[in-house]
């Protein structure tokens, strides 16, 4: 049986040497990852399998609406048993999804069952997993512990008072460094009505009035200072589309006391905004040597019905077609105009974009190795093929070695599991390379690359 | 010699077995082709295969037009073998092009020819399909029923009579179901020159006068209702471009009349007409139980000069570079808000989609497994890498398991080992997530997913 | 060790046998390069490794970039051999990336040296590269016959009096025929600061007045011709985007004569002028049997900084991200409505257009073999994976045996072994499909494919 062995998708002999030898044990940097840090400060205890799987995982719960599951067995009050029930039924035709690695792979590292979930051993499955969960040997810190997990960023609100991190960073024994994530999208997101809302809450959480693009710059610079002073080292930001259009100092003004006093502003004047709010950070975060993250081309909530319903995040989202990504090698040569270009991380949720971004990262290379990176295959692309074609891209139009690698993007306390994903299709990747005479079969340069991938160049570009 | 052998493309133990004892034997539901009705209701028999292979097939033509041969040996007086020889002579040239695989599985399975085809045995195999032509086994009929093929819906104006379906629905003997399709790209047209002349004839196929918005739509539903009485249960339409602009009921009534009055609309009112009418069949078609098939991203008619001389279809469409695929979220968001979203198909002729499609889909299923289907590999894309892509994203990003699988859209009687092709393809697939330890050797679960992707699902989701 | 041995890339005894029986030894028609002249006509001797390698190579600047080294040591005044360290140390990180394996094919080719290279070595290779390039043996000339070369076309603007391309042709026991292409780009950017000062220049090499688009059109003709009488059969655009709007003559004309006035012409008019030129030359391309090429997707200069330091052609250009790749079907359609299409070759930097290339191009073929290409995977794309996803979209959107093959680029003159990667890559690919078993193992067939894609189509193509 190959399925999940030890050397699943490592299929040849250097591949397995690379990943058992040197790839397998290193530590995780999960330097981006939305878990709730309110439960590992309280080492919360998840009370089933379907609370741990099925409770938020938008990814599982879109392969059951594709399936025609009842929405109430997968977002409603159908009992836990019958909604783990109905997606265990539905999880053989999950052939070559990601979702079916990544379960089997849990149910295997984390609860030693070593089969194929189905809708015969679904009862077997919910209650060997409900009896594990219940020992203090699955509490939150427990899981991430034994995922060998080094360091953790959550994703958080400038306006968060990090009450949770400060609480997790006095547990000495814990030892897992858990630090905030800055991202600021509800401050740029100067079209949406909530903003006015938000900018009150920010005023509160700054401590100073908000009254122009200079304050509003200013208060989120106070947040800042709060959450590096918290450890934050890393920043992110959402984009609908690649953004740039060119806006002065008195336009920017402008734009935000016309959205403060009430009224709504237009599409291009968003734009401005957002691009100008977006140099003035990516300013502050280079005097802070923090890495700035940009999430692009995602289509939040196109299905209204479902998005009155359940609300956001709840797995309608889609690929945005991106209409001009050369706008991000302008937003990039600003910042590096003023020499303050900060290290940055380029993902986008379109893999057509693949060697665009390549291309366009590698005009703004310089100080630090690979200091403007294309991220780990994001969202629907974390998966095999898409890692593969990331690889594909990264390798031969950028410099592998320089990658930074993985991180879970996940709310799950057990996906883990996906950097041992990654860390094969890594090893499988570089070793047919060798297999195909194009790189030399010398273990140590071999090793430095699976490794630093793996790890250490994570570490050292943040700086850890 | 591996060559179209029992095993071609079938690289494992596991890939042989799926296809040999599941896949191979199962009848095809050919939903989508292009053959024409007449000739199956009377029974054709072809001449040569000249006729058979070059008397319509674009496909060839274009790869002949690509060799340099003159246009008088593709579409010209030339005589049927000097057509037949031309073809043949860059036959070899063809390599890796699904060309070169359809014509030798549709020698070796109809004709018996086991060989490659080249200007050296042309006469040879010449003489072999046409003496094999001339026998009463190879009438259309006869090779439909030695095809396989279960149930064939051929592609129809609403203003057609239907009166050769009816003709070969009443032949019990046949025993095959022939059925139209729903196809009202004429009516939706509007900036068309031939507009107001087809609304004449489908004035007089519906029997009432087209005044309005509200009438043209009742005249269509009217020929629809005539459809679904002959068995239709599947429309379609093609779309230049992904098409999406708000149209109010008093809006879309304005430019109709304009038209009416022979009026030319711009492109924006195009669009909206467009919406709109898409917006009101789609909705008729979910009342129904239909299914609506969209084509999108084809530009037909480029090549002005051959337009002239030979007429539409003939060898010249090209794929259109679309510029927001994310309108098809908005229409299918439209058609959802009024809980009458159709089983819909989305086909786009430009693979640098296959992802974002894949994603927009799942933002609106519900109801039946795989309600909202990517379709099969499209035309320039129906080829060994091209379905495999689909394969790659459909697995990856959607449920594989699901897929209601291969049509030939063709308009040869001959194309059918094209099924026989897309089920090796799959199974060479499918084995090889197994082969990486990615799915267990489960043969019952593969079984499965094999005869539903290659029949089942199709039978279930048209409730066959 | 595989690593670049004989049989590197080869997987099956068939892409051996194709590979070293009959690709390997075929001379090189080098249609596309950027060598100088200059350096040819004078016989050129290289000082260093460094000098050949690094003085202008802007492919390894931006790798060198991307892994954090100091300007200084890439374009800046640090020595040969600390720029050569500097490269040879992170040379070991390139996994994947084409340059690992064009440096160490070249040092295997031409310099003797079997290993890989990085700091530990970097000396002895220093000292084994420069005692070779001090020798006769080494001279520009000597390098080209050695690499077996034919044909090789250089880049030159109109305005060039091809006093190098002369002298080289005297030079009667050299033997390779050096060529002229003619690239007008500077007489289409005509929104460019320096489009006054250049038709200036173009007066003088013209001998005439410019007043008008007539005189400009007339300008370039009498250069055109001069060119053609110096051996020029082809000639090349570079593009930033796909390039159609409709202009009049008079349209034209009112144009140049506003942009002659000094004043500024808008992006719109800009478009309509180079596509009113484009159109002229094209037709005068037709009417000498000369080979137009078409260069598109390209951003040049997005980095400010480096731009004003370095200037442009330093390794800073990017993708451009197209947004109406149709625009290509109008420009050759209005060719093709004046029966002047000329032959075409078609490249984009944007790998997404693969496809829609292919099917564009096959279009408008006809007259000759493959009279519109694709050409050959570019720069970003000229890599293994970028060559294999090119040889995907021609075989299976076109047709691979009437493809005129590879071409280096380059402005180094050791970069001919590229010639033998796309020849290995090519066996690999077409060996592939014959042990799919969706080709048949048929010697004379496969050797024709090979040989011609090598070599005997671009003969043929360019009429040598």
């Amino acid at each position: 049986m190959k399925f999940l062995n030890d050397d699943f998708l490592l299929d040849t002999p250097l591949a397995k040497k690379l990943f058992h030898d040197y790839a397998e044990k290193l530590p995780i940097i999960d330097y981006h990852s939305h878990v709730m840090p309110s439960m590992i400060a309280e080492d919360y205890k998840f009370k089933s399998i379907t609370e741990l799987w099925l409770g938020g995982d938008h990814y599982k719960w879109r392969l059951m609406r594709n399936c025609g599951i009842d929405e109430n067995l997968i977002t409603g009050k159908a009992d836990d048993f019958s909604k783990f029930k109905a997606f265990a039924s539905v999880m053989p035709l999950f052939i070559g999804n990601p979702m079916y690695v990544w379960c089997h792979l849990e149910l295997k590292r984390y609860f030693g069952f070593d089969g194929a979930l189905n809708a015969d051993n679904a009862k077997e499955v919910y209650d060997l997993c409900n009896k594990k969960l219940n020992e203090q040997d699955f509490s939150v810190k427990n899981i991430i512990k034994k995922s060998n997990v080094e360091v953790l960023c959550t994703t958080d609100d400038p306006i968060d008072d990090l009450s949770y991190h400060k609480k997790i960073a006095a547990d000495k024994e814990f030892g897992v460094k858990v630090l905030p994530t800055f991202r600021p999208d509800k401050a740029l997101n100067i079209e949406s009505g909530s903003f006015l809302s938000y900018i009150k809450e920010l005023e509160n959480a700054s401590d100073m009035e908000i009254t122009g693009i200079l304050e509003l710059i200013r208060a989120l610079i106070v947040r800042l200072d709060y959450f590096t002073q918290n450890g934050c080292f890393i920043s992110d930001h959402a984009l609908t589309d690649y953004t740039y259009a060119d806006c002065s100092d008195e336009d920017a003004d402008l734009i935000v006391q016309k959205r403060l006093s009430g009224e709504e502003v237009t599409p291009a004047e968003a734009e401005m905004f957002k691009t100008y709010l977006l140099i003035a950070l990516g300013e502050e975060y280079a005097k802070r040597d923090m890495t700035m993250q940009l999430h692009v081309s995602c289509l939040r909530n196109p299905n209204t019905v479902m998005f009155e319903k359940l609300g956001p995040d709840t797995g309608f989202d889609t690929i945005n077609s991106s209409t001009q990504p050369v706008k991000l090698a302008k937003l990039l040569d600003e910042l590096n105009k003023d020499d303050l270009l900060p290290k940055t991380i380029v993902y986008s949720l379109d893999p057509g974009d693949n060697r665009l971004i390549e291309s366009i990262i590698n005009a703004f290379q310089g100080s630090v190795p690979g200091k403007i990176q294309h991220g780990s295959a994001w969202w629907f692309n974390d998966s095999r093929f898409g890692m593969t074609e990331h690889f594909k891209a990264l390798s031969e139009d950028s410099v592998l070695g320089n990658f930074i690698g993985m991180l879970t993007d996940s709310r799950s306390f057990v996906s883990y599991t996906r950097h041992e994903y990654f860390r094969r299709i890594l090893c499988k990747f570089v070793s047919s390379l060798v297999e195909n005479g194009e790189y030399p079969e010398d273990e140590n340069a071999l090793k430095t690359i699976v490794e630093n991938v793996s790890y250490y160049n994570a570490k050292r570009y943040f700086g850890l």
